[in-house]
């Protein structure tokens, strides 16, 4: 897998078309000079108010997979955890009540399997979200703006768009741009509209060749190395409709290979660096589409490590 | 801070009172002898619905501090975090549109800061909860048992109790554990109550030791080696409403110096294995407690690293 | 592979055969109840002038093979090396002489590809060297004794025998103990003795198993998985020669399937905890071999991290 | 400390001297365009039977520090190092023999306490040894060049410089740059010369600032922010008599603050990327000062772990 998308990489580097990052003026955001959380600026107590009106059924989803070392990543990112019981070996534990505890340790990379993509993430040739420069913010030791710590508490109405009920597919195929027409046509199809203030996951039952439910047979390196996802026309109404995340099942999000005469992870570009609104990867739209769970309120509480780029996460679906 | 803790802990490895530990058979989960997740059980669609009609303002909280390489914590855990632009030197990019990224590793332990103590995290003598030993479950490359990957979404109803508003004082003391009558005293004085499946946070106004927020001076080194905290009478009174989670803005719940006649952490283990509730630590309380928010819908998705035993989190308060 | 040594484990531990750990008094070293170094004692002025005399022809040798995240090591152990410029992005280096640079991060277990298995290492029931308990000095950040930091440096006359020379074969066939008999035999055959202090450096060829040079198949999991090894009399004898340290090119010395009526890496018990006598592990012989180097000066100066276990090393050969 | 050496660079940041890294083809490696080992390559059998000749006594010497968290580190650099008992808990042991083992993982840089700094380590505005562009062989997961796993064993003439003695003083005062006319003084003060295949090695004393060795007050920070060192005319004087590898007992070689006139890690790229030569630090010289040991075998097997940039070494004096 880590072969193959190296080859895909390769493969887009020959493009020959002219960068779109040239957006006149994407570097100063509308949310002024200081500005470090893009459209998470759009949460506010009215748009949560009306987003927990959602709640109509008490069920609740978790929307991160279950990551491991064994999880593809992108390369060279690996990940591990050992679990350990400090200083009680030959013990019986602490104190007369016979304590004794479990501790673990994290190595590896922070973005693996269900994570953020944080505003810090992706920049056009070094000029991140607002113009930040990274040789200015992104410190070995942390970043020093654009840090996952910053954010408010991303609470909004999300909304999953099933895009294989849409195409009419168990699974969509890699290489799959989501157009705005698609975007249109499947929200359309579920009863939907998609609002300014929403957290929109994309529905592609790509996560069956990870685990193998649903019977899919397994194939992690097929589903770690391409990808179907988000278009570029798909990106850009997006944006128009002033979105504040967008995810989905998916290691990342946009097509891979990457759609005709699209940059590599340029459709990061446009919504990260472009426009503040941050990625949601390797999301577990499953059992949302299953239950015709269209709309719901959407809570994430990224752990607020200081200076962190991505994290890995959970974000929970209330409806 | 270091040395202090353990002379703490040394001091009470002398205390020579029986363990509390006797509860007849609390090695028998009530969930059943599967049950991975204890009081979260309690969880339903219906607490959920009426846990999300507290929604009533639309604020949200970012209930998890910062945490940092410099946040104290309990020896010998220790965390860094490393940003980097992996092979992006002097390039101008992936591609045509010249995309640039950061990415970040975290090596460290993930009991650090704002976190979760896991079912798997706390023992009776290499006894967990539902009677899981350790050597049968905690392997090092991860829990097979009672790992955070296997929760389902933290919602419910949460309450914070001001204690430090309870006893008048601007920072609870260390060592003062808040007993059955403290905790009815709090709630009444706010007048709330504790309900089946509430999440209890408690405020001390601990934090401002750490980060001297409102004015108090900062001292990290008796912030992370004392505590005020909940006491076995407070513990005992909490796990008879059937709450299903206990945290507060200490690093460590429960008080430290430890209870007279109360052994090492063992709040922690009537909690966790005993009564399968899990602790949220380091939790930040005080916006709570200036809006006066003392009801409000929590909600918590830690990463699922599978057989993760703790997590770094970031909970999530609306109401 | 992991998953074969795990069965070879498995196996293993249905042996009903009696622990050879009754050695009466082997917790307490010859060399004083304080002595944390064992049979490296023996090294001394002496015996190093004498082994340096050994330095004939002014050749080198790099002993430790070359590790890296796909060599195989014993579960959970894992290891990831990452290469990065700090604080460099965007830029032309520091000061006017414009001095950029490169640093490395490792993330992982020591006990990988070229290492040494230091006396902390291995033990009978929770009793280590000289009758340290483990609880009294494995902490959880550092051993408290026996660490590698207190070990002199290992200078002695090192020799390699050549086993697949003597059996006959290109590569040893793992299950093969090397009894005192081939011990014997293949000394004499390449008309060397095995004397007090010595080094001594098993050559199997197993290592072209891993790296397929000289044309061999490559096999990883094999060769990670089984191997042929120091066999229990063999062992005896090296211990009766007073020997310093036993290592070859294999990554457990012993064999794997264990030697019938021998226990789980008895091998190492009988060396390290019972005798003071450090193992080295996937050590690379083949040059040595090769110019039938079978006698050397041998000089090991593992990194010095305070309270280390294990060492990843390359030792270096001169004859 | 670490704020301390920030101050240093900054003011150095401001030099508006020409920078030297001048000399007109120093990225075309006089061992050819392929060449990985720089001055090693003057490394042969001949010179390493010349140099074992030193070897009279018989008396060998760890000469690197003994390193653990507390070591200052050039920031962000750190360390961890955490022993472990796998799977062993509530266990007597795996098999009949009761196999009980501890393990150890190492988290954080390889650039701290006693190092080397390999040939990939410094550029001159991201041009490294032999004309090496970083984008071209730094990768995100190991240089694919100038690793430290290509060295041959490095033996050799060591030679020690006594500084501290040549001034007549006990600690090298921070900013004294070695000129020079002071490494041909202090050489012919010991009755010793600097020969081409030569590791020099310079004794300051100030390691007895970190450990307090000889009744010196300890002050790491003062040791870990500033040092005496290796000035212009001496490196230049080094580099013409061509050593293969200059240390010294300080933790950054040259004088910090920088020599007036000398840009930042001048000096290092004098050495590494401009002459092939690699540096030692943290180098503990001590012993071999007050045996006047001026003159010995020296050799360093660093570990070889594929891709690595620098690496924590011990390198063995024998004489």
């Amino acid at each position: 897998m880590r072969t193959t998308i190296r080859a895909v990489l390769a493969a887009s580097l020959t493009l020959t078309l002219a960068a779109t990052a040239s957006a006149q003026d994407w570097t100063k955001s509308k949310w002024g000079p200081k500005d470090e959380i893009g459209a998470m600026n759009l949460i506010t107590s009215k748009s949560v108010l009306q987003a927990a009106k959602l709640i109509k059924t008490g069920k609740t989803y978790n929307l991160g997979i279950i990551v491991d070392k064994n999880t593809p990543a992108f390369p060279p990112r690996s990940l591990s955890l050992t679990v350990l019981q400090p200083n009680q070996i030959s013990s019986t534990g602490l104190g007369p009540s016979k304590t004794t505890y479990n501790d673990d340790i994290f190595m590896g990379w922070l973005g693996i399997g269900p994570q953020i993509d944080g505003l810090g993430h992706i920049g056009v040739d070094h000029v991140y979200y607002n113009g930040n420069k990274d040789k200015d913010f992104a410190k070995a030791d942390g970043l020093k703006k654009l840090g996952i710590e910053k954010y408010p508490p991303i609470v909004a109405r999300g909304v999953v768009l099933d895009m294989a009920g849409y195409y009419g597919v168990k699974i969509v195929k890699e290489g799959t741009p989501y157009t705005k027409e698609d975007i249109i046509g499947a929200a359309k199809k579920q009863g939907i509209e998609i609002r300014k203030g929403d957290v929109v996951l994309f529905h592609s039952g790509w996560l069956n060749l990870l685990d193998g439910k649903d019977g899919t047979k397994k194939n992690p390196k097929r589903w770690g190395s391409v990808e179907p996802g988000l278009g570029k026309t798909g990106a850009a109404y997006l944006i128009s409709k002033e979105v504040i995340a967008v995810g989905g099942d998916t290691w990342g999000l946009e097509t891979v290979p990457f759609e005709k005469g699209v940059g590599v992870f340029e459709i990061h570009q446009m919504l990260i660096p472009m426009n503040g609104i941050v990625i949601l990867e390797s999301i577990d739209t499953r059992e949302l589409v299953k239950d015709k769970g269209w709309e719901f309120l959407f809570v994430l509480g990224p752990a607020r490590i200081r200076g962190a780029v991505q994290m890995i996460i959970n974000p929970i679906a209330i409806r």
